[in-house]
């Protein structure tokens, strides 16, 4: 057996969630902690983060128990990131209420020894130069995906182009997009961002899904429409996560196989946002997760023509 | 040859347009004209409708020329309805400057007795009072799609809901959908809506594609993305005529042929937006329609795994 192991880069957080249906304090979060629940459904993925001293041994052991490597994780000094956050009526807008970076703000990702050799990289939404710092530790990646926000395309463009030439996956909103292209229609947009860097650009569109474009053209899915939809909190960073975890699993890169992995990155998020936190994903299971690709198939393929 | 007709209820109008890249007066336009002219790619349409003395003889003999009966086009003393709009500069947004009735406001629906063995019926959006009519002169449709608009949903919600009860496919947007239904999920509203009576609802969502419910689940269609979209008045209007038209074609009505009528719809109304009015349409061809469904199956089919 020779499991590629998936690497993944970002934040780990408290996070106090006012939602339309609860109010929750302390809630495990962060984009590392949602990505590395979602990857270690399919692959064995492995944390670098920071967290400070408040960070409960509990959340770490519940990490681990899920077969994800937390060594790369450093405990110092100092307060965990805090988030805080309310969400409207429909959960299609949120507002932070709170930022406090606390032992966040001196974040220098260290990659222990075991980590260098990853195949699968996952950059979640941090400072470019801290993405450049960890594609400098990482031997001969064969995938790095990666994400950024606003404030990065805005603050640190030049930074953030010397990212993007070395990225394969730039995964974004279309605020986003729409952001560092320039350009309001999504595909004009996307031909602009592959010409920085990315092989492939995934535009997620929340309620509307997500779209990706390649050398091979777009291709779009839906969001799976929910009911009892609870909690976005992650669902962007747990898309990212099962995604690249899936892609390891199958240790395939063609268009093909990232068309798969973004049903799977789908369907995975989801299952997070049906529940508070981490709460969905840290009992999802693979036939979960086939389940719902195959309501995602009968609801976007043509059934077979039956007559001529 | 038993070709099956389309019958088209609704507006003929001249409509003044302020788009981002041009500005246009006096374009021929109107629902039941956007509709006929996608219905007639497929199937034969007729018309009813009302128009004024300013209505130009060329403007029926260009629809006569697509093969669509305009006997059911009553032309009266006084002005053709006419509407202005601006358009903001994504083309997501509009404002409608000036709208005047004009004989339209007189409007009685009187179908030609050839029109009234009619197989498959449009009902574009007018007063429901008017839908009933017209449903009350058809002998025995095998299918009845109804559009409407807020205005008659909050204005006359007992109208509606019997126009609703003798409605086959039901084809409202997305804000439509959450204030006829009163809740914000679509899922939900949708089946909500089922409740009163319509077997398949079609909500359509703009740039965001249309998502079809009935009995065998939803389905959803992305909108065709375009980096020269000119003029989105009709596209709404061309993907409903369409649709019928492409049902009255196959005449078979199951899941999974109105699962086929909604990318047809969707192809034929992505044409429409790329020029004003309805130039497009009145020089598309089903071999344009079908080049764009192979583009849009790319854009959503997950291509057959390759591996074990």
């Amino acid at each position: 057996m020779n499991e590629k192991a998936v690497l993944i880069v970002g934040s780990m957080a408290l996070d106090d969630l006012e939602l339309p249906s609860t109010t929750a304090k302390n809630v495990l979060g962060g984009a590392a902690t949602y990505a590395a629940f979602a990857a270690s459904l399919f692959a064995p993925a492995r944390i670098v983060a920071v967290v400070g001293e408040d960070f409960s041994q509990n959340d770490i052991e519940t990490l681990m128990k899920h077969g994800i490597d937390t060594s790369g994780v450093e405990r110092v000094k100092g307060k965990t990131f805090r988030w805080a956050g309310r969400y409207g009526a429909n959960l299609t807008s949120r507002v932070t209420l709170d930022t406090q970076l606390n032992v966040f703000a001196g974040f220098q990702p260290k990659l222990p020894a075991a980590y260098r050799s990853s195949d699968y990289v996952l950059l979640a939404n941090i400072h470019p130069a801290l993405q450049l710092q960890v594609l400098d530790q990482v031997t001969q990646p064969k995938l790095v995906l990666a994400d950024t926000m606003n404030f990065w395309i805005e603050g640190e463009p030049a930074l953030l182009n010397k990212v993007l030439e070395r990225v394969d996956v730039l995964c974004i909103n279309d605020e986003e997009a729409r952001l560092l292209s320039g350009v309001y229609p999504l595909l004009q947009a996307a031909q602009i961002i592959l010409g920085k860097g990315p092989k492939s650009l995934i535009i997620k569109r929340g309620e509307n899904g997500a779209v990706l474009v390649d050398s091979k053209g777009m291709f779009w899915v839906p969001a799976v429409p929910l009911n009892d939809a609870v909690d976005p909190t992650g669902a962007g960073d747990s898309f990212a996560g099962a995604l690249v975890g899936y892609l390891a699993s199958e240790d395939e890169l063609t268009p093909e196989s990232l068309r798969r992995a973004l049903y799977v990155g789908t369907a995975v998020a989801s299952f997070n946002v049906q529940a508070v936190g981490t709460a969905r994903l840290a009992r999802l299971t693979i036939q979960d997760v086939e389940r719902r690709i195959a309501e995602l198939t009968a609801m976007t393929h043509l059934p077979a023509q039956t007559h001529g």
